[in-house]
């Protein structure tokens, strides 16, 4: 259960079986920083290739394919005061006819207060001159190894995890995914200083960060996506394009969760989420696009979860 | 401003021009009956078609092509014991190379405790004995006549509203319509007791119900899709398949309402929206899906709203 | 076995239950004629509503629901010389990416050679000056009165039939309707000098046409969806969105035609459209897509129809 | 312009950046042999990984990031009398209710006989006793290394070709690919004895093949996804999910394709395509699907082609 503190000094912008650059038993907690999704450090400097650069991987001593990694992110820390976004919505959000009517989708700047905890346009129209959001820092992309032998770009997503832009993995948060090759090779980046559903600006408020996370091994457990929870819900994210079968995905992951830890058969379940299901719609911007299925665990109080 | 009890002798299973039940004005309140999905009423018997069968229409006198007709749901009382649903998830909504170990989708039969405010199964497996859902009642499919002299099914839904089935038009709720006929010819019909996003079921809870509600007109304010608010959201709602293509209308006329009465402008929209946006899978069971483009209020706060 | 002229004078832009303009029996052929897509005739006199007019309803002396309607198509011919399109491609054909780039979709018009057997454009850019393609005439749209009481608008399609804008119902074509109501009520008009695949431009050649074919019909045979066939081909249409939804119920229609008629069970029906089917997309532009399940005749060469 | 034979020993389920195994000139001819789809050989014997292995990849000297490489396909012999399909169509090929409905879909063998030119299956239903296919030969899986340094499933396909499991790619066809990386590392595979559109069946004829072809370098020309052409076509291939996203990745390459070789603006493009395009379903079963826009040669007779 050691605290370590790792510095990169190289990223990746695929998730595959690179080097490791430290290894971590169960239990252990790291400190670490990461890039904006362009490459750009704290202080502004490219230091990684621009697109979503990945600070890892991380060897989690004893995990093999077939087990299931747990990260819990304790804290993700905004470490740059300017965050950028498009303007504009992403051509293919809106009606087709519209598209001609869109404004060009031109690079903004944001100006992230941590003290005030918000974030404030650097130079808003007139309307939006005394704006401001809340800071709700999240993790765009991270994940592990994927299977077979690939290396996929951090542009997506997969049932490995990758870059599904949801905005509920963020602080307090437990992220699962499922372990494809020997030591897991977790990697994260693309820290989000605030985003709303779907990343539909093609962007969260993209800027550099401090994230302190603990990695937790689950032995012999199967999972087939990427499943979170926090707080107050549990999700499953679906990770594919079209909507649809990102839906898909997730509901038949959440099927197997309720099975798995909650001892609820098809029927059951379908009760349950019948009347509960809530779908986050997490990205419809990348290649691939998330969905999370997801239920308020006050709606499983009445189901004992395992261990 | 008067108030009307109106009575059902006749349902349709199509929204369209037919011959309207009863005139009302601008700013009239209506409590009326209506039956379940299958054309029951609260004593169990067949009295209209089997596809959501629609009370109505109202003709609201002064309503013409290009207006919006508000419609404020005050209350949705239960008037059955009995509810149902069916059993099992949709086969669409879980993986293609699952559908075959998936139940047999059997109606099932729930029970309605309007006095403890709860629902519960009528035979419960072990698992599920202990378990009730709130009554959380909602109107699944109201609108008013379609443009272009069409006739639609009450199974489905488009821009003049129709089978929407989404959980936040319930009590408390306003729903907006574009007007296309004269009088509007608002209907309504196939509440439910609760139910889930995306209604995966392929129902919600099933039942008949008493609904009070108020219609506006609101003269020359030309929208494009249903839109709705509560006391914390304002949404629009996109009618179509697949999920991209509802989410696509729902986001443009969101845009739209927030140029027509918040006064942004699209790059201001963008940046908003980027940040706030909230999407519902309101159903991803109809022929035609919903999906609800939804924000706070409160992230609406600094932009005053036209009357 | 009559042979009628019909002058048609109304014309509706819904598929429903409109009055019949002329009884018929199985066996009869009819010549008649019909608009332009926008409504007007072979004077380019506007005649009829502006989206896809129909000409009809034809009782069909006999049907009711559960037969089918084949109707042969013999002649097609252009009763006009100037026929329109649209320049550019529809947005959402091409990438989202690129839509901004894509010229205006202004009307552009095209002289139809009913001697030569071929169209030109009558403004040509310079690249184009000697370009002309071959007449090869098709039925935009036509088909029977839906179930359930619809009305449903011309600009879009179903099991019904409607707007296909499928070339292969060209002369020398039979397609074969669902009857769902009494008399079936069938229409026609929307008539292409040509047309690719897809309908990518939003249009075929737009033109008025005079039309010869024949009704028969089939008592006691249901069918689920529109079906044809040609001298080397039979096809199965099914329209819907997405294109995954088309195709699904185009193919689930051809295993129901080859049980149906070739005695084919599914896992022999399965090796032979897994080795001979063809897909054509017959358009990808209406409101609902219209994907073609085909065949050769000659892979069921070793299969016996009956009769 | 040297002919090679060359002997593989090793094979990769991935396109990536793996060590070439022989370097090839523009201009040279390589004749080689290829494992089914599972990784066995003529002999039946198991010799590689289990999903597509490919033979190479072959570094062609000189080709560079932002060239084309062309690959004509001269000849494509199978040589195993054994191959394979599965039984029944793949369950997302139909509607979502008649999927309980369908044969579980066992492996099922055919017989090639290379001298009569046809397959048969091995074990035919009574009705298919009589049946039997032409040999229609044709490569399902080759391409170059993708972009990004990643290394992709030969499962999949994308802009670098991979899994497009497309008919016209057969004998006499040509395949043009961007390349990614230095030397082009091209791979090939899983070659098919016939196959009809989609490969709704979830395969072709599966079988081992020895193939022979010609790499040509077309320097400086740059191509967005991979392109093709026979006797009659040219034809774009987009490789995505949903079908309308392949599709507007082919049109949006075909409308380039006309503007690079045939000088043709995007509303002449529009014309031409709007009239003559031809779609074929390429696949509609592997994790991205591959759609063709194709043009029969005919059709662009009037418009010279640049060298």
């Amino acid at each position: 259960m050691a605290k370590h503190r790792f510095v990169p000094d190289h990223y990746h912008s695929t998730l595959a079986a690179h080097a490791p650059v430290m290894h971590l038993r169960d239990g252990d907690t790291v400190t670490t920083r990461t890039l904006d999704a362009h490459g750009y450090d704290h202080e502004n400097v490219l230091r990684g290739p621009d697109t979503n650069p990945m600070t890892g991987p991380f060897f989690i001593d004893g995990a093999e394919p077939g087990d299931t990694l747990a990260v819990d992110i304790h804290h993700i820390r905004m470490t740059r005061v300017m965050g950028w976004t498009r303007q504009g919505l992403a051509w293919h959000i809106v009606d087709p006819s519209t598209v001609r009517d869109m404004p060009a989708r031109e690079k903004i700047f944001w100006r992230i207060d941590n003290n005030a905890g918000v974030i404030r346009l650097e130079k808003p129209a007139a309307a939006l001159s005394e704006w401001s959001l809340p800071i709700a820092p999240m993790i765009g992309c991270f994940g592990v190894a994927p299977d077979d032998g690939e290396a996929i770009s951090t542009a997506t997503s997969g049932r490995y995890g990758g870059n599904m832009d949801y905005r509920r993995f963020g602080e307090g948060a437990t992220a699962y995914f499922p372990v494809s090759v020997p030591g897991a090779l977790f990697c994260l980046g693309d820290a989000h200083g605030a985003q709303g559903d779907g990343e539909i600006a093609g962007t969260g408020i993209e800027t550099s960060a401090e994230v302190e996370f603990t990695v937790r091994l689950i032995k012999g457990k199967r999972i087939g996506w990427p499943r979170g929870e926090n707080a107050t819900s549990i999700f499953t994210v679906g990770n594919a394009r079209p909507l649809e079968q990102a839906l898909q995905h997730a509901t038949t992951e959440m099927l197997a969760w309720l099975a798995q830890d909650f001892g609820l058969d098809a029927i059951s379940a379908s009760h349950i989420l019948g009347m509960h299901v809530r779908y986050d719609v997490a990205n419809v911007f990348n290649p691939a696009f998330s969905v999370s299925c997801r239920l308020e665990k006050s709606a499983l109080a009445a189901f004992p979860r395992k261990a």
